[in-house]
Order: C-alpha cells, then sequence, then structure tokens
C-alpha cells in the first residue's frame, strides 16, 4: 500500500528554543508511523531571522539581496539540523535539507523569490528508507545556484510547495494560535474557533488584517487544492482546516469579523471636476508601490469634489508628499490626513446567496452611534472604514448580532 | 597582463561584531587594485561555532555528524554574507560564496572532512567581473550534495586549499596575535617576532604547542609550496612569513622556545624485562585513539624496568584506566600520573647543522637547578619534560642564552 504524506510546518515562536524544538520532536514522531511518511518544514528559531537582519542593516542601509538571501537562509538551516538532531535524539531516523538540497528552484528576485520547480527525488530517497524529512522553510536556489529567500511567511510557501510535489494529503501549519477564530478573541471573548473555512474566505481574512498565514501560500494551496490544517504547536486540539469547500457552505453568511487598523485615511479636497483626475492622482501613487486601498469620491458640487482613500500606515508620508504633488498640479485644495481609522470587515462566501448583509452590518454600525466613513465590498466581504477607537465596539456588536457564537 | 591572486584568511576573533567586521572590509579593499584579484575567506563571528554546538549538545549527547555539520556551517555562511555586504558598503564589488558554490568537494566525514577537490570555475568567472570573492570557510560538500565541515582551524585549511586552486602568491592569515614569536612574549618579555619560519619548523613548534594555526593546514601548504603569512588583523604590520626556505636558515641554530602544558605524564613500574611488553601497553592505549608522546624506560634492573609516557591531559583518564588493566595483565606494578609537567623544546631547522644545541640545553637547565624528566629529539627540535611551575623560568633563560632577542 502507498504510504500517505503528510507536510508539517513548524513557526519560529513553535521552535524558539530547545525545549520547543524537543516539543516539535514529539509532536512529529507521533504522527510518524507504518501507514504515514511525514515531511516538517521549519521556520528559523524566534527571532532569528529579526537579528540577523539588524545586524546587516549595521552595514549598509540598503544591504545587496543576494546577500541578505545568502544570509537569512542560514536561520532555517539552524532549526531544520537541530530538529533532525532532535527526532534521531527519539530514536527516529531523520534527515534535514536545505531548500537547494530537495532542489526548490526559484527565480532571481533574490529576497522576494518565487518558486519554479520542485525536485522531490532526495525527499522519495529518503521516505524509502522511512527517515522523517525535515526541510529548511522559507529558501530556495536560482538556476546559477545562488541561494534565495521566500519573503516574509515564506515557510509557509515552502510547505504548500512541498505538499503539492509530494502529492501530501493534508499540510498542517503549526502556529501560536490555535486556529482561525470568528473575530479575534483578546477583542471578543465568545469568538468561537472555525471548523472549516475556504481557500477564498481565508484569503479574504488575510487580506482584511487575520494575521494567521501569509495570502501568497493561502492562494497557491486554493490553486492545487491542498488542504490546509492551521492549529497550535503547543495543544493537541484540532485547529481550522481551509478547504475548497466547507460541508455545510451554504448555510453560513458570515463566517467571522475581522479587523486592520495599520491604514490611514488620505483626503484630498475640492478636487476639479474633470475626467481623468482621479487616474492622474492613483497613476502617480502606484508609481511609488504604494497600494491604494478603498476609494470614495463624493458628489462634487461646484464643480469641485473630495476624494478619499485608504493606504498601508508604513507608506502614509510617502503618498501625503506624492498626494500633494499632484494636488498642486491639478489645483486642487488641502490634503487631510486621518491615522485614526479602522477597517472592520464581515467576509463569508455565503454573502453571496444571502442578500441584506450589508443593510444588516449598516444598521448594527448605527445602533450602535458609529459613524460610516466608507464601504467598499467585495463578493464574499462588507468592511466599513470607521474610527479606530470605535472599532473593539463595533466587532462585539457585529460578532453578537450576527451570532457567530454559536457557528 | 596576468593579475595577481592573494588569498586572505580572517579568523572568528577578527569578525567578531559588526565593527570589526568593517575593519576586516577596509583591509581587504586596501589590497584590491588593477593589478590584484583578492579571495577572502572568514570563519565564523566570534564564538558561533561554540554557541551552535551547545545548542546541539542539549539536544543530544551524541548530535549526528551529518546534521552537526548542517548546523555548524551556518556560522560561516553568516560571516561571509556580512563581509560581502561590509566590502560592498565601501563602494566595491563583492561576492560571497557558502564551501559548495566554490565547488569544496570533501570526503563523507562529516564533521572532519578532507578536501578532494576545489573547482576554482565560479571564483574565475567573479574575478573576472573584478569581484573581490568571499568564501566560507571550513565547510564543503560531498559528491552526494551533503554538507560537511573541516575539523576545527578548518578556516585555515579552505584559505591553503583555495590559494592552491587559485594559484595565488600569497596566503594570508590574520589573526589576533601579530606573527609568530621567538617565545610566548606574555612570558618572555624580549620575545621577538620571527620574520621568516619555514613549514618544518612552524609544524614542529605546532605540534610542541604554538597554538598560532592548525598544523594540518601548514602540512598542506607544505606540501604544496603556498606562502603562508601569519598576521595581525588589527595592525598593519608586517607579520610572519612560513616559507619553504628562509633567507638566512643556515645561520640561526634556534627559531624558537615553545612550551606546552596540556600533556600528563603516566608511569608504570616495575615491569617485567620480556620482550614485546612495550608493544602490548602502547598496542592497548593506542586502541583508543590516544596519541602517546615522549617515551622512556629505564635500565631494568633485577629484571623490572619502569616505563614512562606522556599523554594529552584530556586523554588522562581514559588512559589510566587502560594502563592499569594492561598492568595487571602483565604482572607489573603500580601505575603513577604526574599532571604537573611541562614541555620545553628548542625548534630551529639549523640544528641539523649546528652540534652541542642539545648539550647547551641540559647545561642551561641545570644551571638553573631545573630536573629533566624525560628527553625526547627530533631533527629539528629537543624537547625536556619538566616541572610545569619551573617551564616560564626554563623558557626565560633558555631564550637568553640562545639570544633570540637578538635574531
Amino acid at each position: 500500500m502507498e504510504k500517505e504524506i503528510i507536510v508539517q510546518k513548524f513557526g519560529g515562536s513553535s521552535v524558539a528554543n530547545i525545549e520547543r524544538i524537543k516539543n516539535v520532536a514529539q509532536r512529529v514522531v507521533a504522527y510518524k508511523n507504518k501507514h504515514t511518511q511525514v515531511a516538517v518544514v521549519v521556520s528559523a528559531l524566534g527571532d532569528t531571522t529579526d537579528e540577523l537582519e539588524a545586524l546587516a542593516f549595521q552595514l549598509s542601509p540598503t544591504p545587496p539581496e543576494r546577500e541578505m538571501a545568502m544570509l537569512l537562509s542560514t536561520g532555517e538551516q539552524i532549526s531544520c539540523a537541530l530538529l533532525a538532531m532532535a527526532i534521531k535524539a527519539l530514536g527516529y531516523e531523520a534527515i534535514s535539507f536545505t531548500g537547494r538540497q530537495v532542489g526548490i528552484k526559484t527565480d532571481k528576485i533574490y529576497t522576494k523569490a518565487r518558486i519554479i520547480t520542485i525536485d522531490g527525488r532526495r525527499i522519495a530517497k529518503a521516505f524509502k528508507e522511512n527517515k522523517i524529512v525535515i526541510v529548511a522553510g522559507y529558501q530556495g536556489v536560482t538556476h546559477d545556484d545562488d541561494i534565495t529567500t521566500l519573503g516574509r511567511g515564506g515557510s509557509d510557501l515552502t510547505a504548500v510547495a512541498l505538499a503539492k510535489a509530494l502529492k501530501a494529503k493534508v499540510c498542517e501549519i503549526y502556529t501560536d494560535v490555535d486556529g482561525i477564530y470568528t473575530a479575534d478573541p483578546r477583542i471578543v471573548k465568545e469568538a468561537r474557533k472555525i471548523k472549516q473555512i475556504t481557500f477564498d474566505e481565508m484569503l479574504e481574512m488575510a487580506f482584511l488584517g487575520a494575521q494567521v498565514m501569509q495570502a501568497r501560500s493561502i492562494e497557491v494551496a486554493k490553486r492545487f487544492n491542498i488542504p490546509l490544517h492551521v492549529r497550535s504547536s503547543f495543544s493537541k486540539e484540532e485547529g481550522t482546516m481551509i478547504v475548497k469547500e466547507t460541508e455545510k457552505m451554504e448555510e453560513i453568511a458570515v463566517r467571522g469579523v475581522t479587523c486592520n487598523k495599520n491604514e490611514a485615511k488620505i483626503t484630498i479636497c475640492s478636487v476639479p471636476d474633470k475626467p481623468g483626475i482621479a487616474a492622474k492622482v492613483f497613476g502617480e501613487i502606484s508609481k511609488l508601490g504604494i497600494n491604494v486601498d478603498t476609494i470614495v469620491q463624493n458628489v462634487p458640487h461646484d464643480r469641485l469634489s473630495d476624494i478619499s482613500f485608504t493606504v498601508p500606515k508604513a507608506d502614509l508620508n510617502k503618498a501625503i508628499k506624492a498626494t500633494e504633488a499632484i494636488g498642486k498640479k491639478i489645483g486642487a485644495g488641502e490634503v487631510l490626513e486621518d491615522r485614526n481609522i479602522a477597517r472592520v470587515s464581515l467576509v463569508g462566501s455565503g454573502m453571496r446567496l444571502h442578500s441584506g448583509i450589508a443593510a444588516k452590518m449598516f444598521k448594527i454600525l448605527a445602533d450602535e452611534q458609529i459613524n460610516i466613513g466608507m464601504i467598499s465590498t467585495s463578493e464574499i466581504s462588507i468592511s466599513c472604514i470607521i474610527q479606530q477607537d470605535l472599532a473593539d465596539k463595533a466587532i462585539q456588536a457585529l460578532h453578537k448580532a450576527f451570532k457567530l457564537e454559536q457557528i
């Protein structure tokens, strides 16, 4: 009988110290048996990546990317060697591999590389020898044999790509939370762990503020239909399954409430009401590589209108400068900024079929005396930009009104 | 015109922190010019290797060697990436390589691997692009593509082997001392830096206690006649050249005085005077992998003799146990140990031609009332085992009597 293969990925906090590495080793061997082969992907120990990055920035404000990948990839090499040792110390056969050794070939964008192919032969050989395979996450190698890294959260991507290459039954993502919740449990104490969620919902939640998994990895898992199991490395409880279609998808309109407090709003006042003005403004900003989100233009009066939009807080200063420059050029009025905003969103595949969700959301917020600054929607989400210090109150009210604690 | 190539090796203390890495970068670029190509070999930052090793030993008393090499090789990968960044920050082109990337192929003794071949093509290409090349020391890769390390001091070996492969003019070994001295300057304040020393003398001094360079690397340099320049990474002064033949070798009988306090003496008393007894004793001990040094057997009386020999202090307990066991078997008397010994040695190629050096040494020690316990000689050295607390006095007297401060 062909053995089943599972891929397990452990994040940095799961291997932050020797005790935790031993704990991970225990968990891994618990899955290894006559019928199962296990491939494990590990991130760097705790804050190793940040520490190495800090060293580099002491040498140069813009360290060369090829050298940066060379440097940062060591973090995962260390943790995979240590985990292999820990597993062997438990009496199991194990072998560690760098990204290159398992043939993870990437493009040449050194620190944000994309995986092109994975050559699974060395892993297949190790499986044949009944070894547990440990792979350094977050890294690969170009066709010129230069080391690359896959960008923040890249170990998730290694795990998903490996699961695809090995035809794994499931890809387990171990982290320091025990799954995806209907809302942040620190804000809503009734929040419930979601048992199953679709790739699309998870993607939407990741974009809208949930920080459990890197969106890119979810996209890849979706494309190849690889079930993900997000769970805690500190408990044996089942976490959240991310799948193509949940078992009772249609019944649930709203899967969860998310919140993003990392955006700021820019308003450019008294913009002349002429065609092509918006294109000019946002063309200029996109040139800076800044992602503009929700855009609202109010109804013009006296042939002048205000345009508001949101940008990541980290890009606010750059965006303000660019907006002021373009504002002058087109003869607009002053440019205002507002850091005190939050994006509160409802996400759920069932929204496609349930009408009235948006109207209900607006009413709930109105009942709470919360003013809605901007609104944006997608097929499976509705977001309202509100005052940041009212965000928790909004989330609690929405969670309760949509009865998410009963999911 | 063909450009000259130099190889520079910087040890762990030379790259212990960001400031020192910047200092090394400055030194390296000072050598790079229109006529010279520079390849730099670096050790791991400061105590990185020890720290990584300590992590491994927390997981297992005998960590698997393949995983150990995987783990420890990251130290040099980190330092070579950082040095490349530091050099580029000074406006020079630089590129870092792991041992594998420059094609350092080794055997499969994972943590004490021997270099089989070096494929210099990637370095040649980088030189053609006028780049300074930084190579991670201490590591290579097997033909199966597993990472190996070359054992303690292995970065010296990488540098020497690279110098051979690149046909370098010289291999500079940067360290925290500024050269080889006629005696330890902490003991003899008149000690002088030696300008030139032969490979054989340096090897003899390394075996006899001088700890500047790994003996294995000196042997390789000797075999391929690669001049070594041992010098300080903290000063611009010339250090000591290690060469095949020094310019005025014949005139100097004694090049330096060394001292080794890391040995202990074992005496097995009242050994029956029969043929084959010594072979039995030392056969048993060598089975344990213990290096026995100086052996002395006194003249037998009553058909019984005493046999004394020295072993590294680290192996003393193991050696005592084995000696006692064999002593019982052959009907010998008690086994004594003495940790309070030192080996004081004179080294110099000129000894081959100068007679009377040994006699003079014995007389000097006698004049100082120092008793000689054992004596051993090689073609270019004489060693006396004396009481350890008299070692400094002996070294000072010998240094003065042989006028080593005038070299």
